[in-house]
């Protein structure tokens, strides 16, 4: 399995200390050791960064441990390959550009029957059933709506309903971006938590590492973090249920979608 | 004006040396502060690194100093912004997926009237006429060709043909590649060199660093380098004509277009 990380913010914020913890997973206190990727949206900007090795070994992953890069969205994956091979192709997140968006993506679990979903603009690199899935739900939405819709609910309730389509064909876990909102759906595994005013500290499960987030912000910054499991031993993460979507902007949730 | 750096081998071979020339022109020996990016084509995947900030001071651009990415397709660009802002969304090389397969675009120039020009397929996320142009071009390939043609010919003439378009219209200096082939095209300024055996020493014009390739290639290696200006002072490089279209593969010229 995966290992997903998220973060959707009102201001741009790094996510070095949730990083460092996701890190030691890959490979370090977790058995994900075949690649890894981070994309982050920087004021209407779009980068990720993706490397087919370990992420603990990686200089790559050093580098943005190290480098802090203040973002209002960021989507990260660590890989356990089990649907194509361990090579840069296949190593999340997938990005496609739709309406002149740059979309984001990952996800976790596995699906069966993945070759049958049709395809039309958009087409997969690798051989992945992820990829293919995401190739498959933007052109879906891109089908639904060649221009994006006014009213962005109509879009966000399509979404969930292709959600629920993937969800049928085996585990879909996903983050999702558009650089202005985070889509997270669940089938199995994704908690939350939400960081504001009065800011805490907090200390990572996976790592000898603590914050005091109170040093770090200001009192009017709302910063959410989303993960596959809860990142921090001392603080009380929300379970997402199966079958729900969540659209999250400026680190608050404005969409709730379920079954 | 940008720089341009490419590079098309017929092994995996890392552009260390090239690169830390072409650095040095982000803001240290040129004046091209405004951004910078680098492409990577490696085993059918790719990926590429991105920074707003001037090459020379980036620790992005070190750590791909030093880090030797093997691959046999290199694209990179140092920005001196005229249209656009200096932001990452305006930061080159420019990618989109055609086909399955990702393409990636640099330019080098400046056009006029490039707003008139019709988009299909593909729009673009930031406000440069580069990435316009490129939004442009690929929607145009792709109403041609749905499909990729049988007869790649048929691509590389069309190509260049919507390269001449943009030539009307300003400088338009061209890296663009699509995983197997790279191509470039002239408007004022490009030069290339290949390397092969028996392979020899090559000196920097820009920093003082000398490498002696045959300690670090084999005698069936095959590599070009495509450049704004030549990087070295030693070497005989070739400048290519305005109008003139180069496909490469391998390190080698497969097609070439002219006016």
């Amino acid at each position: 399995m995966c290992e997903l990380l998220g973060m959707s913010a009102n201001v741009p914020t790094d996510i070095c200390f949730s990083f460092t913890g996701f890190l030691h997973r890959g490979g370090g206190t977790g058995p994900h050791r075949d690649g890894w990727g981070i994309a982050f949206y920087e004021a209407g900007g779009y980068r990720d960064f993706r490397d087919p090795h370990p992420s603990v070994d990686s200089p790559i992953a050093r580098l943005i441990r190290d480098y802090p890069i203040k973002s209002h969205i960021v989507i990260s994956h660590i890989r356990q390959a089990n649907v194509g091979q361990v090579r840069l192709t296949n190593t999340h997140p997938f990005t496609r550009e739709m309406w002149g968006q740059p979309w984001c993506y990952a996800h976790n679990g596995q699906l069966e029957g993945w070759e049958a979903l049709p395809l039309s603009f958009y087409r997969p690199v690798g051989g992945t059933d992820s990829e293919h899935a995401f190739c498959w739900l933007m052109g879906e939405l891109r089908r639904a709506f060649p221009e994006p819709p006014a009213d962005r609910r109509r879009l966000w309730s399509l979404l969930h309903r292709l959600c629920e389509r993937l969800r049928g064909l085996g585990v879909f876990n996903l983050l999702l971006a558009d650089g202005e909102y985070l889509y997270t759906y669940c089938t199995t595994k994704l908690a939350h938590i939400t960081r504001r005013a009065p800011f805490g500290q907090a200390s990572l499960s996976d790592a000898e590492l603590a914050v005091n987030f109170a040093e770090h912000t200001t009192p009017d910054d709302v910063v959410s973090v989303i993960a596959t499991e809860p990142l921090t031993d001392n603080e009380d993460w929300v379970r997402m249920e199966p079958g729900e979507l969540l659209v999250w902007r400026d680190g608050e949730i404005r969409g709730r979608y379920k079954t």
